[in-house]
């Protein structure tokens, strides 16, 4: 695998003829070797999307890249795209919210160790302090803000200054388990990812598992999905299931569910870090 | 495989000591050979459950059947148990209700004729004339009911008086697309099984798939379930799901459906015919 | 949908930077309004793929689609690149071989029949009688070439010319028990697919389903691959697997194998129809 | 949950009729109360099977165990029935036989700690140090046991003496990358587990994603089975699949892979801890 930085260009907007070369020009202008390319079009809505993954030969300083950068801009601003564009030696930055249970933070953490997700994270932030040990001792930094009885308003300011001292990109909410406001939320359009343990949009809301036993369901689920001001509305990014039986009681459930947890989120934390997911109305299209 | 008949034991009771002892007993004392026993406990509900495939050796006149129902019944009495035998030369017989879709209905036929299904099929009902040759070239009886304005409830009771007069068993319904009033369903509680294009309880109700459309879902499902008075609401019988992408449009969740529905819908036909099925408040205990 | 043909254009060549911004610009110059496009890399062989799905504005005459084809043809010479190029409304003449098992081939047929496959099945060749009537029945062809001892060749001398008869181009294996000659296959390079019941290469050859029985294997799985003159060795299009316990014996194996055979082969004749595959060396690219 | 002891009773032996109410009656007489009964018959073979797990009202003290214990073992003796009696206070001890790749071994830990593995971890063992910091500050203990050329025998030994040392009982090879001796593995006959990070048979040996990638295959799997002289030929206890394309080049078979395999293990290793697993010839019961 080439150490050599890569370039990930997104980009959606108005399908009409022409867009697809004049893009592929662009790039090919620009002395890119493109090294995947994926496009998608959505008939009904009109709409072209395209992820481009591609390398320039040779070292690319800083001033080619501001150069690059408006290139692109202008060429998509002609054509009215919404765009970004991102080089993989430039690294999101994360941080996780958790509270008390292990599974989901633990498991990003490993994977981040196995050089599995291409990021920095640099934060743990929980309203519990029960997984301080375990993140610290992984050599994660963990800060703990607790909620306080009538002022969850000035825990999620606090969080939100932590988030802001660290030049955080992307929130992974790791079952952290509050209900984040509407005023945190909005700064944060789809740069939050959440964990829902049900397969949306069976079983929102609390105890799904407990949900999924009631309703005698022969599948569970788990949801990753960007967080919005509706609680698990957001649109989704990736879900899995796994069979269950009469055999399973609740603890059953919750055991199978942390397999998927795990594997849902990170798939999900994986395709945002590689710019893989354009987020649409309440949809995505993800480049996987 | 033996030919000889096979009797089919479910019963359902308080869990208590000595219970299972019992039943082993009695059915060694019937001279029972036992062929597979599936036992399960709801510990929560204390709940027993067992289902116990049994030959006995050579024929078994009809008189020897009287005598070890009595028996059996006599036991599950004492135990407080619900309780059913069948013999597996005794074939349910089964009604499909079907409107337009042909998949669900020609792919029980199908089954049927292949020797997958052992039960008889004397009636397919039908609300629509569209699948009367596809189903009468297949050698089945094919009786069309078409709802009047106004006079939907007359038509039901033409459908009941059909059912009553070919001594079904077991009604199907293969993509029957009208919902059946209470007093349809009333006498049949167990013995109607649905599909529903969704992996139930998200989506229910009409156009499923539309709704999994809109909500972006990387999975669509489906799933078979008995019938009872509250519309997609009844114990749940199977389930299974299949992965889509934003590539997937709604004709193309229309056609991965079609593949889920047939093989849920068979499964869940195959497992009441075979007495696999215990259905107890709103939930099942399916021993495949 | 739009009734409007498309043409489908498949490439495949040596990666090389300029490659994309070319065919999309011939694409463009051609006045084609794409529909999808999937390219890959192959980053390791060097290779780069491309599917675009595309429409031309109003009627496209028989004489416009010849110059299309010339230009697309001189680009693609130019670059070495390998290519076809399809159009929707001349569609592919299938001939299903089979033998005695009716599921592949009645479910084909059903299939067709819904309109989810676009082509024309003008023949079901066997070395069998028994699918004769079912086949008959619902409006195909059925033609028996019968195995006469010690004159297999001649056999296949007489399916061969009932293929080229029928202007067939692509030949479905529908459990065709039957080996064929490496003759036989040789003019029907990538346009012979078959399905195998088992995983492969889990359970080549004979019976695959004892050989899964008696290995204790948990998952039965089925293959699609296109034929060569390797048995069970050629490219692999589709696969899929379903769980399977200790309660499962042979005859259940091949009930549940049955279900995966027929989506098996049905995706891999759908995804063969609509071009997606590209063929090289002994694997595939699948755009589903 | 209560938190009284358990006892976990196996048997395996010729199916005949009275053996069930012999085996049901004996716990009855024993006053068990039943939690969970499974029962199997394989027809084939004419053996049965049946796992029961059991309370005794109240303290079940040393003494007591014992006689249960010699009456079991007479009605087992009497029937020629292989058998085993655990109770759920006296813990599997485990140790993991672990190389260079972490996953793993680090998601057993995990596991261990969050309380889904009932058991004791004495000892992580290793031919690489690479792990060590990794095990010992999550609170385990890590050995070295490096193999010099020439000496893989004494390393073994070492190894068994270590074993023997901490009374293990279960091994389980967390991707253990030398293959074991004959006379290693002798004296553990279904008490190792190994993870295969392929879908065995298929890509058995060496490097199995890069058999799996070079073959073309769309899916991937891992298989957990116990150990036997013959490498990968051991009774499979748990398998899954992944859907990989062509997109997807021996990195992401990797990753994808770790997933599956951590799965599959856990799962193998805690229907072991839980006796769900009863082997026979080449084969598994697993009642889960």
């Amino acid at each position: 695998m080439s150490t050599q930085p890569h370039g990930v260009l997104r980009v959606i907007g108005s399908d009409r003829p022409g867009l697809v070369a004049d893009v592929a020009n662009l790039l090919f202008r620009l002395g890119a070797n493109i090294l995947h390319a994926d496009d998608h079009i959505d008939v009904e809505a009109g709409l072209f999307f395209q992820r481009v993954e591609f390398a320039l030969g040779g070292e690319v300083a800083g001033a080619d890249r501001e150069r690059l950068r408006g290139q692109i801009g202008q060429t998509c601003e002609q054509w009215k795209m919404r765009w970004s564009l991102r080089w993989t030696d430039a690294p999101i930055r994360v941080a996780l919210l958790t509270s008390k249970h292990p599974h989901c933070t633990l498991d990003l953490l490993a994977r981040h160790r196995a050089g599995e997700l291409a990021c920095e994270i640099p934060l743990v932030l929980s309203n519990h302090p029960d997984l301080e040990l375990e993140v610290t001792r992984r050599g994660y930094r963990y800060v703990h803000e607790p909620i306080q009885a009538g002022e969850k308003r000035a825990q999620e300011q606090r969080m939100q200054a932590h988030l802001e001292a660290e030049h955080i990109d992307l929130v992974v909410l790791a079952r952290y388990m509050q209900i984040l406001s509407r005023d945190f939320v909005a700064p944060w359009s789809e740069r939050i990812l959440n964990i829902h343990h049900s397969f949306l949009p069976a079983f929102a809301g609390a105890e799904p598992y407990k949900q999924a036993y009631r309703r005698g369901v022969k599948l569970i689920g788990a949801t990753s999905h960007y967080v919005t001001a509706d609680l698990d509305e957001g649109p989704i990014v990736w879900q899995d299931v796994t069979r269950v039986s009469h055999r399973d009681a609740v603890p059953d459930l919750v055991r199978k569910g942390r397999d998927l947890e795990r594997v849902v989120l990170a798939n999900a934390v994986r395709c945002h870090l590689e710019d893989r997911i354009i987020a649409y109305g309440n949809k995505t299209v993800v480049f996987d």
